[in-house]
């Protein structure tokens, strides 16, 4: 059995021997400065766990966890573009370090590493492999495409914000779940149910990442509280309390929200405090420990060795502690 | 045995029977915009072609085809970003009529879809087909950073040129080639072989192509002439031209490519006089005739039915022929 602590080496390991070094440098460079930023390793992670779980080689799921991971920060690099982000993981983003083109092409080519990371496994397996990947690879385009919408959307309502963050975010947690079960030739069965706890776990990390982005302690978070309330984010706490505000208060969070001229920390302080009021942090971490506890539900009901499923319980409830 | 013609007709439909409509429109509405704007098809028809040439069924060789068919939309997608093209085979381009991001996102998913397509073949052979495509985007995204160098760069040799062409343009005829073969279960040898007839058949076309922007037919070019001239784009014709001009001649094709004062058509007349005076056209006609012949003899050598060799042999004669 493996441990989390121990899988997160293994990757840190393969990444660090891996340089993407390649010519031209002008395309290479920003990949390995990508690839190099670090960030939690949680995809890859999964996958090893997973494929430890159903008690699979995992030397076997590294290469394809790697190409998760490399995947993973493709759409991060040109998620930014379209953001217009200044930095990631505390680096200046690939489009404000070197420029907009460079961005693109070079997310293009960590595209192709991806695929061939994630093709390096048991040519018997390929084909589902493939399939799992290709369906979520879409899946994320089309929740960053809905994220791009809610922007200029009016009538968001959180079913809405959930169906986009369970594409964007929740597919990619529970790719690299099932792609683990696949490699440790799990039952069918058994690898649909780690996706589904995947959702779950997806849904209640990016609902965490929500609550972190307005209530986290600034000097853990890494990044400047309320980013999202700055840039008027239709995230779940925005949307609940447009949902739960009356009168007053609603005046005050569409004025709050509307006012061009407001400096920024008083628009944060201003709406956090309706936040506080109508109790937002409360329904968020409610609908948090939901997803957390139908996850946690999901996992118990899996056929496998007690004490490598505690790995996967201990890991989706730290998750849940995080303050970054 | 299936001819050219037919070919086409069953790429053409299966492009029309499969519409890419899906939610969120905003994401899939370029994306059938863009494969509904024709073209020639010629990457799809060369996979055909090759399947036909050794005796497989082409029915299965379709998606795979349509997958390379919707790669090269994308790259060309993308491409049209990063160079500003407002117009792409007379139609605006995705990020014109829509925007950057739009265009970023859609080229992304098209991707996906590339791969998806590629993907549907028999899973025996899913191993080989993978590894061929991936190897291929590679080098694409490769090229067209090499293309994007050489913009700026001021010691581009003949051979570097040949060398962005051969991956930027060459290779993705010749993987069309290779799939085509990989699917019809051909020799590896004779994969291998076709491969390199690809190759050389891709790097002919291109150089057609930059002849053709100097020197083609304006009312048949379907695009104004001298696009590449007035970009000062440092295709086989610049760069032969700066290798063969001497003195004067030297003199003012520099000033002619420096001076941000002359109107594009004066620019264009200037530089076309002195391309005529140092037979640039001549010279490129030579060298397109040379990877011509390089590709027909590496087709004769090919062990397969003569007649269908003739219809690969009566294409490659066509491109070489055609006005656009």
């Amino acid at each position: 059995m493996h441990s989390y602590t121990n899988i997160l080496a293994l990757i840190a390991e393969a990444f660090a021997s891996t340089p993407f070094v390649h010519e031209p440098r002008e395309l290479y460079e920003p990949i390995s400065y990508t690839l190099e930023g670090g960030g939690k390793r949680l995809r890859p992670a999964l996958v090893l766990l997973a494929t430890d779980l159903f008690e699979g080689d995992i030397s076997a799921a590294l290469h394809p966890a790697m190409g998760l991971e490399i995947f993973h920060n493709f759409t991060l690099l040109h998620d930014d573009i379209m953001d217009r982000a200044a930095l990631r993981r505390g680096k200046e983003t690939v489009h404000n370090r070197w420029n907009d083109n460079t961005a693109i092409l070079s997310g293009d080519t960590m595209f192709v590493l991806a695929y061939e990371y994630v093709a390096k496994t048991d040519p018997s397996l390929l084909p589902q492999v493939m399939e799992l990947f290709n369906d979520t690879a879409k899946k994320v385009c089309e929740g960053q495409q809905y994220d791009m919408n809610f922007e200029t959307k009016t009538d968001v309502s959180i079913d809405d914000y959930m169906y986009m963050i369970r594409m964007k975010t929740a597919v990619l947690i529970a790719c690299s779940l099932k792609l683990g079960a696949i490699i440790a030739r799990a039952e069918p069965s058994e690898a649909n149910k780690i996706y589904e706890f995947g959702i779950h776990l997806g849904l209640a990390f990016q609902l965490q990442d929500d609550l972190l982005d307005a209530f986290g302690n600034r000097d853990k978070f890494g990044k400047s509280i309320g980013g999202d309330i700055v840039a008027n984010k239709k995230t779940f706490l925005y949307l609940k309390a447009f949902e739960l505000a009356r009168e007053d208060d609603l005046i005050k969070l569409t004025n709050l929200y509307t006012d061009r001229e407001l400096a920024p920390e008083d628009k944060i302080s201003g709406i956090l405090t309706i936040f506080r009021k109508l109790k937002i942090d409360l329904s968020t971490i409610s609908e948090i420990d939901a997803q957390l506890n139908a996850a946690l539900q999901l996992l118990d009901t899996l056929h496998a060795d007690p004490k490598r499923k505690l790995e996967l319980r201990n890991l989706a409830l730290g998750l849940m502690k995080r303050e970054s």
